[in-house]
């Protein structure tokens, strides 16, 4: 039996990223119900709406039909979130089984989520924080390549490398995420020793993310080449290469320095380009892999279509 | 029947990549002796110097114990090479039977090589060039993702993201590069739709690969984050954070001009490094994967370990 549905009691070895603006209940919950883990994702949410949508998703999930037992959903947690401890006992007062914690030391916070019965899984770019995840007693890993959108790793290892990398090193189960959104990508994922994926940017370009319409548009029509690591000075970010990242990257090739950086990031950039759909000054943040993405579809056919790949793949490399 | 076994008449879909001051005779020899097809690197060798391995090449291969039938090899050509022309027309006369061609337009050549019935694979890093290859009459493509050593595309994406995407856009074979050292990871990248693989690093760790033995030794010696990719404002390359790399940084960390940057490469650097050992001061290039490798080996063992882990991966994948 495969170990990341074991753990998370679920159809499919599949979660579904927990990502600021993006990953609301109406995700989450579509993500779970269709076989998947489905997470919230908490780093764009102030404490009380993120209770809303732990309560709402959990209605969502119980009056799903067919409903045979109950559908697991977890939280992602950025451990550099201001609030953190509002929002740790959130958690647990509304009974959250799952949290993903990321941008952080997994020390921090593994133990005591634990002591409460929550499974933990830390979200890592690098052997070395893998290792640490372990070590602090984490449930399960993703390591995440440097083709994934948003926040990532400096060492830039690929998910074709960083996955072998982290196999070899931890033995507690391994979630691979950068560049997956097909079948053939999560095959190819488990044969470098994946036990599941974590796909963020196919689901962004869901009917169910809370992604603002233009920008789901935009990631349609996104092409190879057009997104890009950007503010390698502060925290490197993946980012669409729009009039923000190029004003970006202009002061960049020109030697800007940390401060300069922060002052042209300013504030709330992610949310006026993701939430509010200003294309042009918002910070856009997506996966390589949205090239491959043409179409906005509702998550049920998203899974359907990973799967049905993933099973053709899977007998075809059989046959080789 | 693999088409890229087929096309090459080769025991396994392996293609041993013609790397500057690595891919001599001896190379290319022992990788199409163990099955694979061996390539000689023209890109750092003076055209007579050329002629001299591909005569060494060919003397080896017909030395070969067990030899049944005769063992194709090839050529790898950089067509931004200034002698361009005594290189084409040395490889003809010498009755070299493939080449690869890369680093400019594929039309220049293709049509000139295929009329003297030669095979022609041209290496690429992005999907329009893909589609040029194939339109230009190329036999292969070799996509080559953002964590292969060496000169890169600029679209930097990543072996994971590239493989379905040229996928799409092809039709004819396909060889997979980048981030691709071990049977799990030619797996990986035979999942995501490629026909076969080129590896490089693995190879340049190699008894037989003639870059300098402290090189050779640095190689093994290299963790995750030890390579990246720089000098972008010239042309982007994946090379060793050595102290010459960390000159480059520095400078394009101040906004450096590409003037600025080509002074501070000046000429020979890479000779200075991967042939005659200056671990400082010389440009190293080597990819992503070499974090991976541990132990220079022979090449006939080399491919011994990559098949029989690609086919204890594949059973393993089967039963998923």
């Amino acid at each position: 039996m495969n170990e990341i549905k074991q753990i998370f009691k679920i159809q499919h070895p599949i979660v579904q990223a927990g990502m600021i603006w993006t990953s609301g209940w109406r995700l989450a919950s579509a993500a779970s119900n269709a076989g998947c883990l489905g997470l919230i994702g908490s780093a764009s949410m102030y404490p009380d709406v993120l209770r809303e949508h732990i309560q709402k998703c959990k209605l969502a999930l119980a009056a799903a039909p067919g409903k045979a037992t109950e559908k697991p959903f977890g939280v992602n947690v950025a451990l550099i979130y201001p609030d953190i401890e509002k929002v740790m006992n959130i958690i647990v007062e509304e009974g959250v089984k799952v949290v993903f914690t990321s941008a952080g030391d997994p020390k921090k916070w593994t133990g005591w989520l634990k002591e409460k019965g929550i499974t933990v899984v830390h979200v890592v770019g690098s052997v070395k924080f893998a290792q640490k995840s372990e070590d602090a007693g984490c449930d399960a890993v993703v390591a995440e390549g440097f083709e994934a959108g948003g926040h990532n790793g400096r060492e830039e290892t690929t998910t074709m490398v960083l996955i072998p990398m982290v196999r070899q090193k931890i033995r507690i189960p391994l979630i691979a995420a950068g560049g997956i959104a097909t079948g053939r990508q999560m095959l190819a994922a488990l044969a470098l020793g994946a036990n599941g994926v974590q796909i963020g940017s196919r689901f962004a370009a869901s009917e169910e993310s809370s992604l603002h319409a233009n920008f789901k548009r935009k990631i349609t029509e996104l092409n190879e080449g057009d997104t890009q690591l950007s503010l390698k000075k502060l925290v490197p970010v993946r980012l669409v290469k729009n009039k923000f990242f190029m004003d970006v990257q202009a002061a960049e090739d020109k030697g800007a320095s940390p401060e300069e950086l922060k002052n042209i990031l300013g504030r709330a950039r992610a949310k006026l380009g993701m939430f509010e759909g200003d294309l042009e000054e918002g910070e856009l943040e997506i996966g390589q892999v949205s090239a491959l993405l043409k179409e906005i579809k509702p998550v049920k056919q998203i899974v359907e279509e990973i799967v049905r790949e993933y099973e053709s793949a899977k007998r075809e490399i059989a046959s080789l």
